[in-house]
């Protein structure tokens, strides 16, 4: 699945490309930044996730002459279509780890190349990165919470169609344990589990005939599903059952999993049963509408509950839809370049840059991240983007480079990692971020400033356009 | 992209199959009902979409060897990935139209199958249908508030990955004109459209000049972006020069685009500016954050914008993440079959089965759907499905039966339509629905009624099962 079409784009992309090509600016270099304005969920912080499968896809990324006979009924032009035969990323990607933790304002990610290639690719860029970010700071907010209960993505039947299958890699980015998503466990060796349905329960006869059954079958993780027609009275007694009877045969039944209902008042009654009947071992799944404010509350209640399946609410990365992530000129032909708007957050910053995070002697982040010109070694002094008369001294701190090279005339320069390798990073990295930015409610705000020859650059830029326009 | 993997499922399919089987039931007969129970945005109707890219699927949906191979590392076992090696959907499906509308609780959809076959293809039906139906639910929306202006979509980028495919096209199914997506675009023959970024512009050192040579590279399809740097001192003064220089050269400029400030005050003063200047024919576009309460004030306010561009809202189907659309057996094994709930609302209707839109002298909607066995030819009076005392006479009523037979032994009954056309029909459809049922507000509830054979059918399962459990 990482075989993409160059076509996976905007139209205007490929308009202005053949614009830049016929004025013979098809060699100018250009500079983006990939970077957002706002946290999702009212949050403190961000999961950037992404960028591993982005490069790949980078590198593979062509027009087929099928793409190529479709834009020529599109009025592309002949010699255009020709550049675009042999179309290739041949660019430079300066990046965040994958799995770190980001904030608004500073780039995520810049792109160094000639501005064909640069603003092709901004779309799928945007595509990858702004969904799979939202996800995976949606399941850190999960994984926060659960403390030592397994998490698994239950999502793909409500996912946006073929979206579920990055959902599901996002959310192993952000703490997530596994899936029921057999082609993205497949894709991306992921552990793949599952239960049962309620149809599975209703084509028999019989609750218990059915369990019998299903633990025959998978003697090694059977979980088996106990609300399909009454919790207490008829779906634990069965499980309890069939769990004795596992026994006599030297196995074991993994859990029961709980969809409906109290699961609190379920998860404790059914915990009572299944100790009981000396099954300390069975573990409680626990299945429904769940989000890190559900379990939050589920935990906060002592409902033994082990295991969690999220679906809807982990792919769709409700309540919010999308990561307003943004890809824009910073560079090009030898220029620094800026857009002016009315609204001065929306005014972006100009140059190559790097940004650097701020930490203390003991390595913990301080809650600054700092914008700085690419040839900066270190920022003194940091001012609030915005607001002039903010700024911070910086000069005792340690400051750690944020953005990498990556990619290099379109070949990655990193080693691909494992999901779960980038998972345990990003963990890491949250853990140097003070509890104060991770709470729900009003998290403290990361303080995102740039450095002074960065602010007198864009003002320059600003004051040269402002003369313009009089 | 209509190969889909059968790997494209949860694990508990897979799990619940190898126990079908081994048990001996895999030629047991199945059906299921795909239906949903709430409707989105707090709307009136949904309109359905997905089917006939559903039904390409499982005409060709097949475990491929390497599919099977991770299997058996999934400790699934060798008999049973024999019979998957020639697994193929060879099942009936009985559906409504794709671009009808359609409402809560009725079957939209039902699958009759082998449970085997039946279960396999759940997730795949889910994960199409209930986005799909979602999104063209959204842009119908749009659709109805939007008059006679173009509706594009421009979403890809902040859509869910390759989720933004499956957004465009549902959302040509809801009455949107075209996208920016070319890949949508070439593959399912809607019209490609695009304007230019504010990177073109600020890649430039003039304003003017970037203008001019994106008209020269685009004469039939100009659009000017005019909010770069300042929209009326600027961005509007240049694109009516360059549209003079067009005229000159006997060519119009098509478009100038708004993406930012008050949409209402710049289309107005916009619109002053090029009627004055002769150029009453450009049309002008608008985009940033639109949706369907956005655009239905710009136009309440006369704003006298042509083209609409709508993206995250529209592709992520915002405020709601996703259609709550579930996939419940109705009976298997020759024997009708139903889930019982502690919430009544969740008991499933048992038994395969006929939907009855019921219609008046004039074909309108009287905003009844009724729900019968199969076997039933009219529903004489109609039960609410969950208040008892609650009933409706129809026996003066017309009663258009709803599902029809798309799909039988795996193979499509019905001719592939465009996605115009299912646009039109589902335009058409939604025209026979009275205006309370549309409105935003507290539209009128839709009735949907079970017939009493139905009500008799369910109450004797529901009876049998309380009888058990005593």
């Amino acid at each position: 699945m990482n075989n993409f079409s160059a076509t996976y784009t905007d139209q205007y992309q490929l308009a202005m490309a053949q614009v830049y090509f016929k004025k013979g600016h098809k060699d100018h270099q250009a500079i983006f930044d990939y970077y957002f304005r706002e946290l999702p969920y009212n949050g403190g912080y961000a999961v950037f996730s992404g960028l591993e499968y982005l490069l790949e896809i980078l590198s593979n990324i062509r027009f087929t002459d099928t793409d190529l006979e479709f834009l020529k009924s599109q009025a592309f032009e002949d010699d255009f279509l020709k550049y675009l035969k042999d179309f290739k990323f041949r660019g430079s990607v300066y990046s965040s780890q994958e799995g770190d933790i980001i904030f608004p304002t500073r780039p995520v990610l810049q792109v160094e190349a000639n501005i064909i290639e640069a603003q092709i690719i901004e779309t799928i860029l945007l595509n990858l990165l702004n969904f799979q970010t939202l996800i995976a700071t949606k399941a850190s907010r999960i994984r926060e919470v659960a403390g030592h209960a397994s998490l698994l993505d239950f999502g793909l039947r409500r996912a946006q169609a073929t979206g579920g299958y990055f959902a599901t890699r996002a959310a192993i980015v952000g703490g997530f344990d596994g899936t029921s998503n057999v082609l993205a466990g497949k894709e991306f060796g992921i552990p793949v589990s599952g239960t049962m349905a309620h149809s599975y329960v209703q084509s028999y006869d019989d609750e218990l005939e059915a369990f019998r059954d299903f633990a025959a079958g998978r003697p090694k993780d059977c979980v088996l599903l106990v609300d399909t027609y009454n919790t207490l009275k008829s779906g634990v007694p069965n499980a309890i059952k069939v769990a004795k009877e596992m026994e006599e045969r030297g196995e074991r039944l993994l859990a029961i999993r709980l969809d409906s209902g109290d699961l609190s008042y379920f998860s404790k009654q059914s915990r009572k049963l299944l100790d009981e009947a000396g099954l300390d071992y069975v573990k409680i799944a626990a299945s429904n509408q769940l989000d890190e404010y559900v379990i939050k509350s589920l935990l906060e209640q002592q409902s033994p509950i082990d295991i969690f399946g999220v679906g809807t609410n982990l792919v769709t990365g409700d309540p919010d839809g999308a990561l307003d992530g943004v890809y824009k000129l910073a560079y090009s032909n030898g220029k620094p370049r800026i857009k002016i708007s009315e609204s001065i957050v929306k005014i972006t910053l100009p140059h190559k840059k790097q940004v650097f995070r701020i930490k203390d002697d003991n390595g913990k982040c301080i809650g600054a991240d700092a914008i700085a010109l690419s040839n900066q070694e270190r920022v003194m002094q940091m001012f609030h983007p915005f607001e002039p008369y903010k700024s911070m001294e910086l000069s005792k701190f340690h400051q750690e480079p944020l953005l990498q090279k990556v990619m290099e005339n379109g070949e990655m320069l990193i080693n691909k990692r494992s999901l779960q390798d980038i998972s345990a990073y990003s963990r890491e990295r949250l853990s140097e971020l003070p509890l104060e930015y991770k709470r729900f409610n009003n998290p403290h705000i990361y303080k995102i400033g740039i450095s002074g020859a960065l602010r007198d650059e864009r003002e320059k830029l600003i004051t040269t356009y402002k003369e313009k326009l009089k």
